[in-house]
């Protein structure tokens, strides 16, 4: 795979404040390997330090996925980066063994997302593995640690320095697999239904995509509560599934508007709604609240229209993203709340303490990360596809286990057909575009005032039965 | 006072499907009184029903405060009503004792309040009193009882009809003026912090004038979790009392700016504020949330502008109201909410199980109503008065007794003064208006994009120790 002679540095775990700063290189003698000028001027720059294990120091080599620059799925590259990330104080070296796919990743592919740094840099926010180093200060953390890692990104890779404080340990029977699709979908579930939703006994909530990440451990904690009832939509052929997870009312949105089958159900409409569409079903989201209800709105996927940024797409979906007047929710009783877990890396607290809480709900049976796929490093781009496609039921992960020499004849066949793919893509993309511009002149038309679609909603609500006929 | 001889209608308790259709007036042969002409067809017009007791339907008769048109304080007029209100199933007739005001009344006064019919309309949302009479199928509640009322208006009377599920029994031990002081302030705060807000302990709560209804009673609640840390924003005169209740940081707005203050406390923010005021302070309260805070918007007392219904400053005070895009709530996970209690009153279920909490907090001593004056039924303009200017510490409760006459002679003296308070009230609004507009232009000036603000707001976040100096 091209690109795997060229070393890079460890993307560490950093906060915000760190950005901006270089990362930090292993420090030892200029690497008398076949490192480029460039990267060996570089580590020479770097104050030295720990020098004493010179010999492993040079000639650890992991690989790590890398994001070469915005784009389609072929700019994420498989690289092998040389020598031993070093340790600062209150950090962790993970060994790691499987890392989950999120939206937040393929929107970062595509330079919509921006908790990234630039490319290069490798992406990924969670990951499972075990602890191989401990930094000074580390007194919770040990060597053989199973841990899963939260970070806002930089875990795609198999070896990852992150603060010991954005690890958990993974507990007595979760595979590793369960442990890398865990963290970002169920505190991201966790938070929006406990924290800002407040969810109760006898309630009902909208679970979009409920076969995705988010949706299956939304629908799973739900189930912990007593009495709420499920809405979740997903294509026809996933219906099975996300009932099996615990839907109540299974909806193909693909078929039927899911406005008139909640309302047929639940006339006076819903406790809570989880929103990870924007534009125009945000609208119809706030239409579709009781007094006291919630919406929460957590990302954008509308705004992935192709595999490739579209600026101007993207520039019409800000524009067309919901924005809600003051007097509007007074009246209604209603309240609109907006999450992701990304922008708050910054709340230790809070993490740990919904991730204490998920754990317990773990170790309880209550719920149990559903994995769609796991694929190899190299097979990253279509993982991706897999998920940005949603063709995965359930969590979509990469495994950072080896990949046997048969299936890399495989993926080499399979190389020579990504010429005809991408012009595949190509024209699928165009079809989207298209798509995207008729989605937005309805969008237009129906820019009227919310008031008005609560009106229409009311009537519907009166003749439900009517309309059933 | 004028108008004592004109009767009217008794507003009954009813839901918003009855509110077109008149109401019902006591069946009996036409009345042989002073009625005028008007009022007599009227009252024979209506189907007639039991005509037993015909000597108590007829010479039946109670004051009810009328608000006979929109305006000033003197638009609210006491009348005697003739005929005793019939009860139909599920309703309950009560002697009213007290009853308190609220900011919905002044708006409502002021034609700013769409949830109170046209006059001639009697206003009031909370009462307390006796049972007098129970409808059919009322069985929770006996002639005798003590109770406090909830209703959409027509509680400012000394009798009023309502479904016997708007009424709660009164604890021992609770006042009249207590029990009148309660429903509105308590279960507005309580759904505030306690559904929207998720009021948990540790957290930080901004409650903006902490000496009003909402105030004390949001302060208290408050207090009910533990370690909450409250700022309270009053003049400097009420700050004692308000620290008393339990505000933990009292910040006079007149003369601190209330962000600077809490940012010095709390660099981070707060977790829930309570937002009254509407407008600019809306977008202040945004920028000083902590990430997963909520925001909770309750009225926009700013509208307020004077007495008398300023429609150009309600046009402006609209178009200021604070907007909000869900992106940015995305990327601050941030929760806006909106509360008022009057569009509610379909939710009979959450009503009562808010009061019920609040009912055990009372007799667990943790809330206690603060009653700042009482007054009686022709004093209704002076106790308007002293909550719209914002006189009052805790609430401003009516009481029904009658006034004695030593009492009615000072009235009627202050009755001739009302000619120079009214010119000087028309000063004051004028003046009000001026600023009103100043006030216009500087928001103008402000209505920037939130993030710049935002931005600003961490400038100051940096540097709080350089603007202390």
């Amino acid at each position: 795979m091209s690109g795997e002679d060229a070393p890079a540095q460890q993307q560490n775990a950093v906060d915000q404040k760190q950005e901006t700063k270089p990362t930090e290189e292993p420090k030892t003698e200029p690497p008398k390997t076949e490192s480029p000028p460039a990267a060996a001027a570089e580590a020479a720059a770097t104050p030295a330090a720990t020098t004493e294990k010179v010999p492993e120091e040079e000639t650890f080599t992991y690989r790590a996925l890398v994001l070469t620059g915005y784009g389609g799925y072929d700019k994420v590259k498989l690289q092998v980066k040389k020598g031993k990330p070093t340790l600062k104080a209150g950090e962790v070296l993970v060994r790691v063994k499987a890392c989950g796919l999120n939206f937040a990743d393929l929107m970062a592919r595509q330079g919509l997302y921006d908790r990234l740094p630039s490319p290069p840099v490798t992406p990924g926010m969670e990951c499972s593995g075990v602890v191989e180093a401990v930094g000074e200060d580390v007194t919770d953390r040990k060597v053989g640690d199973k841990v899963m890692v939260l970070n806002r990104f930089g875990l795609w890779q198999e070896v990852a320095v992150v603060p010991a404080n954005h690890t958990f340990l993974i507990p007595e029977g979760m595979s590793f697999e369960e442990a890398a699709a865990l963290p970002v979908n169920y505190i991201t579930a966790y938070m929006m239904l406990f924290d800002f939703g407040n969810l109760r006994p006898n309630q009902s909530v909208l679970v979009h995509a409920a076969a995705g990440g988010v949706g299956i451990a939304a629908t799973q904690l739900c189930k912990t509560v007593k009495d709420v009832t499920v809405f979740g939509t997903a294509s026809a052929s996933k219906h099975e599934t996300i009932t099996q997870v615990g839907v109540t009312h299974a909806i193909d949105y693909r078929t039927k508007d899911y406005v008139e089958e909640v309302r047929k159900i639940s006339p006076k409409g819903l406790d809570i709604i989880l929103d990870p569409l924007g534009g125009s079903d945000t609208h119809k989201a706030y239409n579709l609240l009781k007094p006291m209800g919630k919406l929460i709105t957590y990302g954008a996927a509308n705004m992935l229209a192709g595999q490739k940024k579209n600026l101007l797409a993207v520039a019409k979906n800000w524009y067309h993203q919901f924005s809600i007047h003051t007097l509007s929710l007074i009246q209604g009783n209603k309240s609109v709340c907006g999450f992701h877990l990304g922008y708050l890396d910054g709340e230790t607290e809070l993490i740990t303490e919904a991730m204490n809480t998920i754990l317990d709900f773990y170790k309880e049976g209550k719920i149990k990360p559903r994995i769609d796929s796991t694929w190899h490093l190299e097979q990253v781009g279509d993982a991706m596809r897999k998920m940005q496609e949603r063709n995965n039921i359930g969590k979509v992960i990469l495994t950072t286990e080896p990949m046997p020499e048969e299936e890399k004849k495989e993926e080499t066949k399979k190389e020579d057909k990504k010429e005809d793919k991408k012009k595949e893509d190509k024209k699928k993309d165009d079809k989207k575009k298209d798509d995207a511009k008729k989605e937005e002149k309805k969008d237009d038309k129906k820019k009227e005032e919310p008031k008005k679609e609560e009106k229409k909603e009311e009537e519907k609500k009166e003749e439900p039965k009517k309309e059933e006929k």
